[in-house]
């Protein structure tokens, strides 16, 4: 490449970092916003969630346009290839992220109909680490911290760990509360869409460790979608 | 491109297509084989497609290898490069959808210790739609095949209804059988990943549609995770 065009493909892909960011931001926003839907019984702002979406989905979409663009004027070399390749990557993820809070925000109306549901009151805790996972991965990416994208993949336990007990509260709470099966199937799949988000924030960690240190992060089963504990 | 590279740019699409062909296969056998090891409580063939998962994984990396060196080499023009960016995805979205069969393969252990529930004798009908719409897509793909790929679209309707129906039988079942609610859950659990599994499928006919005819295909609600019937 000559030095004009390093230049355009810097900027390039300072653009598309860009755009991650504000996707991430908005979907931090969505989960925050899905959960105080689902606790305030707000339906109206379970609405504006899933509306919202949409937003985020054309950003995902501008990006991969924006990335076939570079790739075909820039001509990037190997390793801003793989970085290209990586935004393009990322960016899906951040989508199912927020598709993930959609889905909340879709559970809000069936959920809120009942109020005497207690472990309702766990979930506020597990989302804001799950969202809180989703920065922090963001914000690694943005800033190729290694260190910073080992918490991220260590902190998935702690959601996998509050998933395992709302799993096992909930099943104690149906047997309890046979009229309200329908709504506390549901919260767990509520419970389920943030350990997902958390699982995807993960992934987006592991990614950035592996860019910026070349190393595998210490073992973790992948994608891991039951564990034993909930049993 | 000179006549040469692009002989040798269709020679990497058309071995990128054969290992697409490939994961979508394993994949199939992936959902055949977790429902099967489920209706006949096979531990062991459940293990087997859990372990068979890394070498879908392995497909999907060596796929994204591929895809990042043949840009490099060939530097593909607006339209290659499109869909070659769209081969990247779809080996994504094949790659979640072992995922799911690998999940569900996962909850053999669990559910599979009690004979006794009876609406586990819907889920073999509702898988056998989800891994056909899985191969239509693909070979859709392959082939180009609009029309096949608008069928894919349209079969993801009557996946949405199976789910629905099991949803309300397995809230009767839990109501009547409370010793059975965890396990329950797990069958829950596993229709959403069927769910899932044609959700991607529909998403690949679509990226197929888009690309073969530059229209979108008719509406529908997108990556539609919770459906008002549901409730």
């Amino acid at each position: 490449m000559t030095d004009h065009t390093v230049k355009a493909f810097d900027d390039d892909i300072n653009a598309l970092r860009a755009l991650i960011a504000e996707m991430g931001g908005l979907t931090e926003d969505a989960i925050d916003n899905a959960m105080k839907a689902l606790t305030t019984r707000n339906l109206d702002l379970a609405k504006q969630v899933v509306a919202g979406d949409t937003r985020i989905d054309e950003l995902d979409a501008h990006i991969e346009r924006l990335v076939v663009q570079t790739i075909a004027l820039r001509a990037p070399l190997a390793d801003d290839l793989r970085e290209i390749v990586a935004v393009l990557k990322i960016s899906g993820i951040v989508e199912r992220m927020a598709d993930y809070a959609k889905n909340i925000a879709k559970r809000v109306e069936t959920v809120t109909a009942n109020s005497r549901m207690e472990p309702l009151s766990l979930l506020p805790s597990m989302a804001e680490i799950a969202r809180e996972m989703v920065k922090s991965a963001l914000d690694a990416f943005i800033a190729r911290d290694a260190k910073l994208a080992l918490q991220v993949i260590e902190r998935d336990r702690a959601v996998d760990d509050f998933y395992n007990s709302i799993f096992r509260t909930m099943v104690t709470f149906m047997m309890e509360n046979q009229k309200m099966i329908s709504e506390s199937a549901h919260v767990l799949f509520i419970a389920k869409n943030l350990e997902r988000i958390g699982d995807h924030a993960t992934n987006i960690a592991e990614m950035v460790h592996y860019v910026a240190t070349g190393e595998k992060p210490p073992e973790r089963e992948k994608s891991s979608m039951i564990d034993p504990m909930e049993r």
